[in-house]
């Protein structure tokens, strides 16, 4: 087994073999899920705490579950924002967190790198649940796990991802997942939600969906992250749902049997077409959420894996 | 075994064996909750989310102990009521969760027919926590259960039930199972707070409490539910404890073993004395909390039997 | 075995012999707890329910991890402060809990006595989490495990209490427990903070800590409790700093040896020094978090042992 690391802070440490190594795994955790009897035990007696500095009801409920089908103790632990303006506080909770030895520390945090310093400090492995406009690798990795599924591969394939780039930590993973993998990607969005420097991912960049779509096998939406636009431009709904929002016409465009993926919660009728989202013939947001749940547990249990051989030694 | 439902949406669509089934293994459940060692595996397995879009400290709390007491995976998510004003958003929420596999699915919605809907769209079974004015069918079998443990039988008794019968889906769902069971009804109450057409279900109506307690067997209390009193007469809660509340003379008019329930949580003083309410010689108000944790054990036990047989069909 | 309480609601009514034994087996949950594989069966088919009428992230997460390690079903009720103004709905809503058979009731409360009066209600064993300025049993209990670990005894040490002692239960806890080990007291702080009739207690006051410091085996620095200074004098925090905040130079005074204490959360910069904070040759404010899991380990395990023979009986 290739995977080595000690945390998954990012699809930027993992490699091919890394990334290869978690689907595999989540692969047969998708299977078990979808048994009657699904509870394994390749984290029990092991403590799993939930720290999200940022709401995130649909990510919590995927580590929460994926935990507890594979017998951990598992904790969530609510964070005020307001408790966390100084980096000071957030390694002091961290700390008293580390000193009733968890062993596996989910962590979202508003801010990017927070989850990196965190994880210096800390003696259990830190897995990244989402931190500023940074990281999200389990997204990335679930979403991998889906197309993988849908197109029997997961390279050379042609993967448009569209929308708001620029405050998307979705986007950023996606790249270097997609990129490692070699498959080729274009960018697609307005260029004032185009990220600075993006021409070093080696990715095309389109600000029009006609062209941007043309012959791509995986188109991948991605949310308006408004909270993250500070101060500026903000595009008025209506407007950019006729030019970015994907529809049955836009997607024309793409191959006949491209999917269509988005990673929730959807703003219908701003992102994408409400139909379009239901259409079980082309869109695959649910696989995405189902998928979801095999990559965290496959991560974990990899994660767990390395650290009782640590400890052994 | 009678019990074949996919989902307990509500009484309207038990039988009375059905109820008799449930009711029987409920009673064994409330044995095994008394014993120091109370946990079983029914549940094994098998991932329980409880999705409440209103606030329920006590009925949340008795669905997960009876979850986590029979092995279950038990997760809560608490849902913000401003998210969930559009059907369709909780039919995305509702997906999102389906997706995740969840093998029982604890439903409370402020909007009366929601559960309903979502039964329709999920492949897990549904359970009925309370939606709107509509039903709360755990709630009359707990009811149902405490009578029959207090009074030997479920039939041919004398039943009142009074006060907010207009916004009561308690008072509902208990009237279609006391019904079904052959008991004599008898609501009580300002026929401002009687539903509109309520003849028909062969209940005898009383503005009166001296009249309407007169030889009953047992006395059903209502919660005055504000929260639910649109626009419509609010009462004075001193008129109404004048009027409707209970207290020892008032009781003095039913049978002199008449029992006391209350589904809770209680206004003193408002719908009850306080000192009634305490008295453990009538009042069996903690015997309805203890028997609806036996009660939701059973529910999701028999529902997960089905579920099993189904899949493995 | 000489732990014979039916509850834990303060040191006071604990034995030396009490207290002994729940070190001893605390310390081997110590153990147990840097084990990889850290999970025990001694609550198994119990259920915990930690209700918490104050809010504190380190304490319920403690509680909450101690009983998920030794595999009881642990349920957490965040109650709403405004449901609980009237004494009378306390016990409704304890004894609706009561009712749902708990074994283990963790119960924090902002009033003094408050957690006293529910254990007279219930058929469960009740761990005090902190009521008011009364006591903070396992706080005592935990900061004892982290002293006698660190010094290899319990028992003839010097030891400084410093800061806002009046407004602690903390400090009233640990004054207790301290002094029937046979150890010598030092309160020091501004008369202001200082109780009325400490002197009953047999610990010796100072205003200074230059001079209270003076070779001590053990600086415990308490939290400011503003929120619990009703109307009364507040320093201010730079002022307080400067005349009763642990830094390098007051800390000379002690023994060089000397261990230094803070139950958490801290105010850097006001009770204590950032730096001094994190010099692990001085302080064991890590050490008293991990002993704190170990400490409610054993309290509630050695509560279920008494649970189960009272039963058995």
């Amino acid at each position: 087994m290739s995977f080595r690391h000690r945390h998954l802070l990012g699809i930027e440490q993992l490699s091919p073999a890394d990334i290869t190594a978690i689907l595999e795994l989540a692969d047969t955790y998708a299977d078990l899920n979808r048994q009657p009897h699904k509870h394994g035990d390749a984290l029990k007696g092991l403590t799993q705490i939930n720290m999200f500095f940022e709401n995130s009801t649909r990510t919590q409920a995927s580590f929460e579950i994926a935990g507890k089908r594979l017998g951990a103790d598992v904790m969530n632990m609510a964070m005020q924002a307001s408790s966390i303006k100084k980096g000071e506080t957030l390694i002091d909770t961290a700390m008293t967190l580390n000193a009733m030895h968890p062993d596996l520390l989910v962590v979202r945090h508003p801010q990017s790198g927070a989850v990196d310093l965190l994880a210096q400090k800390v003696n259990c492995a830190v897995l990244n649940a989402g931190d500023g406009r940074h990281e999200h690798p389990t997204q990335a990795l679930l979403d991998a796990l889906t197309i993988r599924r849908a197109k029997g591969r997961l390279h050379r394939l042609s993967i448009a991802i569209c929308g708001d780039i620029a405050h998307s930590r979705v986007a950023r993973s996606n790249i270097m997942l997609l990129g490692k993998m070699e498959n080729r990607i274009r960018l697609i969005g307005p260029p004032t939600l185009m990220p600075a420097g993006i021409a070093e991912f080696g990715c095309e960049v389109f600000d029009n969906m006609e062209e941007g779509l043309k012959d791509v096998d995986v188109v991948m939406m991605l949310r308006l992250q408004k909270e993250r636009m500070d101060g500026g431009f903000i595009p008025s709904e209506r407007e950019y749902y006729h030019r970015f929002g994907l529809d049955a016409e836009k997607l024309s465009h793409a191959k006949p049997d491209a999917i269509v993926m988005h990673p929730g919660p959807m703003n219908r009728g701003v992102e994408i077409d409400g139909t379009l989202a239901d259409d079980i013939n082309r869109s695959v947001i649910q696989d995405q959420v189902e998928m979801g749940v095999a990559v965290r547990m496959a991560a974990m249990d990899l994660l767990a894996r390395n650290l009782r051989e640590t400890r052994a030694a």
